[in-house]
């Protein structure tokens, strides 16, 4: 870790701008080489210089995740959306979508007879640019059809005069140690079994879009139109533990300081500076801790408060010096730009410029 | 739930003012019926409007976790602040703590020799009116030394400069079913302990700060100075499930849309646009779910992601309906307004002003 670093104040959200380049082209080759568009989901980064880091690299259409998203997005010359969610059209919401519409082609999801009528009665004939996409249900049991519902679906939608332009799903199973390549059976089939049935409700050229990071590298050549990974431009605890990602390909961690330290009793721990309100406070079943310490493999953070990461080291590890700065790598990356207002980015080992979080807190 | 909160996008927070007041009387009268200080903690809000009404309840100053916490409350005509937590002072801290003492008076933690040989190194004879308090383990083992050795502590510090105010502890492990008697009383041994420790070091007048929401009213006259609830301001999830808060005493809730719905399989369930980045993901082994809904008191947040609750409901309950709005009361309240800008003040069940979270955000 480079000494300039001594003068940030902690925690502190750090960006390695190579790392984050060599994720980024990684995943654009492999899917390029498929013949598959990227159309990457910036909800993990929710920062304009990094989705234009990402078209760089090949990215066609941005993902998103909310309305608010959106309008950030589009504001930064993003003119290709699709808000990857099954929205409740209020009035509110078709004013703000068509505003978008105005500066940007712009899909959303929908996976309800009731949501396709609520889109209508606020949206039709108003906004030229908007079509919706029905989403699928492959296994996650989140949101979604049933993949045999989708041309019932779509034809109620065309009867109510808005423009289907295809099928989605989110394969989110996928997170789990060994169901990658089940998650990405799943979600071929299901999407395939969808695209049938949009094909005989009578529609030609039905864009298909599927993904999450775990999921894409098992998605062959012909299955999908676009994937719509988001974490893999970073990579996070949970990638490393699922085995997608090495410590120290993640580009992204949280700059952290040794405030208290124990030898006492059986546990050999240090408490960090870093807790909840900065690293989110995921922890899945299958993952070892509430994150990962870069510059200590072996140790864990066995308990995270708000402002306290409880990091346990194992007898053979010395624990580091009190006032020494250790960098955390989050569970779930997608959480972490979102609680700060920027990110300090580090280009070969110096700190550089800070880049705003644009999109920070739009949550509706 | 009033028709006029239908003119808001979701997810949005509500406070509810009159159950705010009541929650934040009930709690300052049993404790000023001990003769105890209240120092709410003002992390759970991050808001200098409720922080006023605490004061015009009887609170005498303001607990923080951070020193960008301070500078804001100090900003908003704060004038005693105690930032609860082993800072490591660094020349920048240093500063800013300097900065901070010109407007109130400050006293911080601190946990070792080392953090008191960095302290006085930066900051000691600059700053009239700041002051240390000791930290003790009272049993969360998280930071604190043990009670016997707040007298050598505080010796050095007092050797190298520093002023020493008093000790205090976090009984965090009041946070499980049943526990919260057991942890008041090793608090109040532990602080009791290290006051002696004091003592034989020569100390007068010791000042001793306690608390949590849940251990507090387990803490009897005469242990401690003053105590630091945070979470009673609001209320949560966590809380209601240890049987302190009944659910309509829960002052903050997330009004939240209904934009998926199924009946299908053995699960009937609705998906809610309040996930994880308005709601957190804090789920302690001892809570149902990821939260309650005001609502359904039947109903469970079974999965939680970004933007998607995953609600499960029993056999026996209706299904709201596609674009009802639901309310949903948080696991652990602290990191809700964390997330957003501002909060929606909700009077007799009418939508009012909008405060501004002006401490979101300042994790160092």
């Amino acid at each position: 870790m480079n000494d300039l670093m001594d003068d940030l104040d902690t925690p502190v959200v750090l960006v390695d701008h190579g790392r984050m380049l060599s994720n980024i082209a990684r995943m654009h080759e492999q899917l390029c080489a498929r013949g598959v568009v990227v159309r990457p989901h910036v909800k993990t980064h929710k920062i304009p210089q990094i989705a234009r880091l990402q078209r760089d690299a090949g990215a066609r259409g941005i993902t998103v995740a909310t309305i608010g998203e959106a309008e950030v997005f589009a504001d930064h010359g993003f003119d290709d959306i699709f808000i990857a969610y099954p929205l409740w059209i209020t009035a509110r919401a078709a004013v703000r979508l068509r505003a978008i519409s105005a500066r940007a082609k712009v899909m959303f999801g929908v996976d309800s007879a009731e949501g396709i009528a609520a889109a209508a009665a606020h949206l039709a004939s108003a906004a030229r640019d908007v079509s919706v996409m029905i989403e699928v249900d492959s296994g996650h049991h989140r949101s979604g059809v049933r993949p045999a519902d989708v041309g019932s679906i779509a034809s109620a939608a065309r009867s109510r005069g808005l423009d289907v332009a295809g099928v989605f799903t989110f394969p989110g199973h996928s997170y789990a140690p060994g169901h990658a390549e089940e998650a990405a059976r799943q979600e071929r089939e299901a999407l395939a079994e969808a695209a049938r049935s949009l094909a005989d409700a009578g529609w030609v050229d039905v864009w298909i879009s599927g993904g999450s990071t775990p999921s894409v590298l098992a998605t062959p050549a012909g299955a999908v139109s676009e994937l719509r990974p988001g974490v893999y431009v970073f990579g996070d605890a949970q990638q490393v533990e699922l085995g997608h990602h090495a410590l120290d390909e993640v580009a992204l961690t949280v700059l952290s300081t040794v405030v208290s330290r124990s030898e006492d009793g059986d546990q050999r721990r240090v408490i960090l500076d870093a807790g909840s309100k900065i690293l989110g406070s995921d922890r899945p079943a299958y993952v070892s801790g509430f994150g990962r310490i870069l510059e200590h493999p072996a140790a864990r953070i066995a308990a995270l408060s708000e402002h306290h990461a409880t990091v346990v080291f194992p007898d053979d590890v010395a624990l580091p010096e009190l006032g020494s700065r250790l960098r955390v790598i989050p569970n779930h990356v997608c959480l972490v730009p979102n609680l700060v207002d920027e990110v300090v980015v580090v280009r070969d080992g110096a700190v550089g410029e800070r880049w705003p979080v644009a999109a920070r807190g739009r949550n509706g």
